[in-house]
């Protein structure tokens, strides 16, 4: 087996403990939280149906990419909850090493292209990372939704807290801020927020 | 908000059952199943690291959305284990059903994709479909390596087993082949089968 292959495989591997990796949101089965690979599956099935709505001119398989490996720097850095500010002082530096770490596993080309995929989502200035930005918000409202609130009551969250943190992402695309409001307005309505 | 964003959103919260059901394989901390969602991230992750090795003539884009959707249907259907004969014997009818009650949550042009795109990967006919098949049945293989091989230890699973039931799904392709192999025996090597 070639080096190259053999590099990869293991890497797929080491990957494997994205699913271990637990996010500050509960599964609708509220028997654990969910995952860092379900929470980017999530991410990646809002592009594939949110298709038709979504500017025509972008690299759609780029923004996949990104929606699936968005987050990967948390096998080493561990998830950063968003209303932690404490541990939010400390996250892109935290992150930016485990990047180096977990990419410099790859071949010289895959790390490449997976440092600049990461740091593409870090700075936010294309539309592509701009778009998985938002729906790296929006997903969580969702699964919050899908989980009666569980999370939100455990930390005492509220609509306020959301949105003044979260409502900045959404305003560069229309019908993305339109289905942000929608979903905070429902768990509104269902109080649970 | 207008009818196709909202069944789309439902649609979103529907599918977050995927997380919910659980595998016949481990997570790597041992503490729980593998879930759907994270069965399908996996795969996803092979096709985006094993994009060079892969013919260049294939709709790359088309193959993650069935990484990703593949086994959708589970979310009526349950998951069926690959070496559990007297479940497998029901599980094209099961998992049909499950397809029509699932995709017609959609609009229509989704219903006709996402159905579309399942039949394509049940029928495995496409070179694409054929990959995704392949990748399917190699990533539980390295999921029981990250996992001590504790399914395949429960269930008794031997190397001939598995060979037998998933080599046929290999030999479309040689790299897939090759790699297929590399797994198996580093498999048997760590006494895992």
């Amino acid at each position: 087996m070639d080096n190259r292959t053999n590099k990869i495989l293991s890497f797929l591997q080491e990957i494997e403990k994205y699913k271990t990796i637990e996010r500050e949101v509960w599964c609708s089965n509220l028997d654990r939280a969910e995952s860092d690979a379900e929470h980017s599956w999530h991410i990646a099935m809002f592009l594939l149906l949110f298709e038709k709505e979504l500017p025509e001119n972008l690299d759609s398989k780029r923004m996949l990419k990104i929606a699936l490996m968005h987050d990967l720097v948390e096998i080493y850095a561990g998830d950063t909850f968003a209303f932690d500010k404490k541990k939010r002082a400390t996250k892109k530096q935290r992150e930016s090493k485990s990047a180096k770490k977990l990419f410099s596993q790859l071949p010289k080309d895959l790390n490449k292209e997976f440092s600049d995929l990461f740091e593409e989502y870090e700075e936010a200035k294309t539309s592509e990372a701009k778009i998985i930005k938002s729906f790296d918000k929006i997903q969580p409202i969702l699964q919050n939704i899908c989980s009666n609130g569980k999370s939100w009551k455990k930390h005492s969250i509220t609509f306020s807290d959301i949105d003044e943190y979260k409502r900045k992402h959404m305003e560069h695309n229309d019908f993305i801020l339109k289905i942000y409001e929608k979903l905070l307005n429902d768990a509104k309505k269902k109080s649970l927020i």
